[in-house]
């Protein structure tokens, strides 16, 4: 096999985030599904906008979000995805890019504004998100370059990828050169509603494409349609080679075969935002797989990330992630 | 004297900030003045971004933030300011209204984007800011109505004004209308440099038109062009009815005629970012003032705003003000 250029190429959608403070009658007024992600259209997005408290703007996405942690924790990232040329976007790509990840997708030049997400932040720290897509409903194969997912050793896509139209056709392409060139296919389940809606593609690529498989605990038994965790569990461990569980305060459990690990949730002061948690701990176990690490160290490491990402509003890492890595991993 | 609609309005540049953690070595060589001020232009803003971290966005500029820290006091505030009808002006237009605070300024429709600012914060939670005023230099005497100067128990004014070309006319004819309705005139000198560029204006603006100065240490010893803070001190004390200056951790000094105030700073756990400290400190006193506190109360509400602030990233209070300030005045 030849040399990697990349430990991990993501694509997923390219959003900023619009992050407030938020009381759970605001939710109720509004109708909105605490903890889950809603696609909505621009009109929405304006008048919820409207409702929502004084907020500030952040770089977010959920694979986005996973290769910046990667590269804050030392691995090689590149990002795939679309966003428009306007101020938003500008913000998108600055802050991917000096994240220090590869990210040369072109914007967009017509058609709907750089996606946003507005993130309501309750007292409990549980993030509800009302996505607008905007430009990324553009993204399509042609945006996949197949020679830098050819260069990456994993590929790794986001469920929430099947929401926009013609970004599956691109997710699927990306999935086929990946393993044209013996290179890991990697998926986040992203959310259960998304699961909800996407269940028997999701199936399908569970079973035939994907070799690390990252789920919480409602996406997996949505994704089985079982009510129990462990029922999930004895599904997924026939259907691919890894699967990386994440069960909040629980910690997480890593299957593979007969190998089961449970990690334990690294403990965190106060948690203030849970926003990119999941994105964080695909970060950690990525940068632990490329590295060659055992899958216990992977799960201990997504779960150091992971535990950086809630201790503050926003989704991406205040501090580097490397020297918080340093007390499981030698040499960092 | 009629009824009046609000306790301050508020006229400044209306900004987005762009915060970002640095390290001193970022800013030697990009040859930024650390802890200053410096206004850039639009190329400079372009090469300073490429070169600073990831960020994150936050609506700022001294006036605005001062309001918004008054709305979070339970304060009714207005604000007069210039964006673009563009992603950012959309945000900092948001921010201010859904802190409660009457914002009617129309933006503009043509010429430079709205303002951004970039703020560099080093590990000692000192803020480097570089702005680019895009479209505040629209910002001219026909964007004052002063029937909302009228209504307006103070007006308040930023020094950073004398910035932008035809500002210095919109804030002579506010400060005249506030005069003529009977109000009072508080300006901020907002940073030592700015005082440098224009000393002899405001020379002539504290010993004529203003009734409540805030400044810092730093600025109130450039204005008089002393060494010593007890020197300036002693001048500021014949030249306008109240001077509130701040002294980071060693707390403010309030002084009217005879009658000054000590106030010590209000223990912080942790100093993150002083992004705001001195907006957030006139926030806290403008409430005290047009509550009809004592002066010593005044300064501990500024102390009480100003802790707030420079505890967490970003210059707008992240949790409502009023509750801080109820342990120092009753009723709230």
């Amino acid at each position: 096999m030849t040399e990697t250029t990349y430990d991990v190429v993501g694509i997923g959608n390219a959003i900023v985030d619009v992050l407030a403070h938020a009381d759970d009658a605001l939710l109720q007024e509004n109708g909105l599904a605490k903890g889950a992600m809603t696609i909505i259209d621009a009109d929405r997005a304006e008048s919820l906008y409207a409702a929502m408290g004084p907020g500030i703007e952040a770089s977010g996405g959920s694979a986005a979000n996973t290769i910046a942690g990667l590269a804050s924790l030392g691995g090689r990232g590149a990002f795939i995805g679309k966003c428009r040329d306007d101020q938003l976007g500008n913000v998108f790509q600055h802050d991917i890019r000096a994240a220090g990840v590869a990210f040369d997708s072109t914007p967009a030049t017509t058609g709907a504004p750089t996606a946003r997400c507005l993130i309501f932040v309750t007292p409990d720290a549980q993030r509800t998100m009302q996505t607008f897509l905007g430009a990324c409903v553009d993204l399509g194969p042609e945006d996949i370059d197949t020679d830098v997912i050819a260069a990456s050793e994993v590929v790794y896509l986001e469920g929430y990828l099947y929401d926009p139209p013609r970004a599956k056709e691109a997710f699927i392409k990306a999935a086929q050169a990946a393993k044209s060139a013996g290179r890991r296919v990697s998926l986040s389940l992203s959310d259960p509603f998304c699961v909800d809606r996407h269940r028997e593609a999701f199936l399908d690529l569970v079973a035939n494409h994907v070799d690390i498989l990252f789920a919480n605990e409602d996406e997996i038994k949505s994704l089985y349609q079982v009510d129990e965790f462990d029922a999930a569990l004895q599904h997924v461990r026939g259907h691919c080679e890894i699967a990386a569980l994440t069960r909040s305060e629980k910690g997480s459990i890593v299957v593979s075969g007969d190998e089961v690990h449970v990690i334990d949730a690294e403990p965190v002061e106060k948690v203030i935002d849970t926003t990119g948690a999941g994105d964080a701990y695909a970060a950690g176990f990525l940068y632990g797989i490329t590295q060659g690490y055992d899958l216990a160290t992977c799960g201990r490491l997504g779960g150091i990330a992971s535990a950086e990402i809630i201790s503050h509003f926003g989704a991406r890492p205040e501090q580097p992630l490397a020297q918080l890595a340093a007390k499981v991993v030698s040499g960092t």
